[in-house]
């Protein structure tokens, strides 16, 4: 892990670039160390995320926490997968025509979960070294299929904070009976990027004993304010 | 409005029971004044009650709410209603044998709501004349349907978070559409005495812009501590 600038917020955050390997990552920290580590999961895109990942992780370090986000495959300035395009192109055109998207959503998701997994556990490895980080660690965001494989595969993941805003492959709802994490899932009532039954299923098959839902109204980028405030309350409780 | 007693809690809460008519009630004023007011929804039997009321009723005071809740129609020290207990054992022969239950519930509830609504309203006008009391009003608890025709009905009610733990009837559905108030819902994922489609439906039926569903694992009863918190910050967003 290599640090590639760094720059102090005025709010005393300190934020750091990072490589891992060939992935562009950025690392936030607070004053306050050692901390827990909440990995920041999104749809891909660092930099046109940028203003959205540094709120997300401003926020979470006023309440002690440090945050991290990797690219994602394929996104950003990673080499483009042709395949990925392609399923991302045949699921607007299904979702336009109301066709089936099942075995797109498979075709588009299933890849990138099996190549960013491995990548946001060695992002971990790297990030619990450095001695501002204490762990736990948390997984909050987008891509609900990554933190829901890292939930089952990753035992340093301790809760997720899951945002329902993207398609879950039908065929991982098997794995989602073996989550035992504390998980809050944020869904929006009409998110047009993703399905409300299939959240609602979903959060059904998860294992968890515990596990919240927290459904508001409007669309993908409607998230309300509060949410945010609520994620770092499931969060103070679990990882702290 | 007769007060027939009154007692200072160790916290500092003063509790009185009152009369309004032939309708027992119960006060709750924090040391600050003057407060909004929280009615306290329930299923009825303030005795049986008293102690999850009470509790319900500190948690609002130590964020300065006043909070009240009066006797059901047909509950408590109240005249029983022989069509409300045959319809209630009616719905529970029908639950256990998997019959409809639309026709007993519109028998059980619909009743019921237009005795307690014109109560509580009279409740209301009796709180807010006294000077502790400074309004805006929240609707807080069971009984949905009473919180429903409430939210439609009385312009004061600015607020509601309604525990989605008993029916409501499917033919109070058009009647959701004209609440606009803002609306926290807890839902019980496995609550034995209601529906989760319906209230999932009920749920997207509410006309409010801002509505919230909170959803957690477990039964009737088994609503997490932390929501008590998640009550009280809605409140405290809309009430004051």
């Amino acid at each position: 892990m290599q640090f590639t600038s760094e720059q102090r917020l005025d709010d005393g955050v300190l934020e750091r670039e990072f490589t891992l390997g060939d992935i562009p990552g950025i690392l936030w920290t607070p004053a306050s160390a050692p901390t827990p580590l909440i990995l920041l999961g999104h749809p891909g895109g660092l930099h046109k995320l940028y203003p959205r990942l540094v709120a997300r992780a401003r926020h979470s370090a006023a309440e002690g926490f440090a945050a991290a986000a990797i690219e994602l495959p394929g996104s950003g300035d990673r080499p483009r997968s042709a395949a990925a395009e392609e399923a991302r192109a045949d699921l607007r055109r299904a979702l336009e025509a109301g066709e089936p998207i099942d075995e797109i959503v498979d075709r588009l998701v299933l890849p990138l979960v099996e190549k960013a997994v491995p990548e946001w556990r060695a992002a971990i490895d790297a990030l619990l070294s450095l001695p501002q980080i204490g762990g736990p660690v948390g997984y909050a965001g987008g891509v609900i299929a990554i933190g829901l494989r890292l939930a089952v595969v990753e035992p340093r993941i301790s809760a997720a904070g899951l945002f329902a805003g993207s398609y879950v492959p039908r065929s991982m709802f098997d794995e989602a009976r073996k989550v035992t994490i504390p998980l809050l899932v944020l869904l929006q009532w009409d998110d047009e990027w993703n399905d409300r039954q299939l959240t609602l299923d979903l959060f059904d098959a998860f294992g968890s004993k515990e596990k919240t839902l927290h459904a508001n109204m409007g669309g993908h980028i409607g998230v309300p304010q509060f949410e945010g405030d609520d994620v770092n309350r499931f969060f103070t409780r679990h990882l702290k």
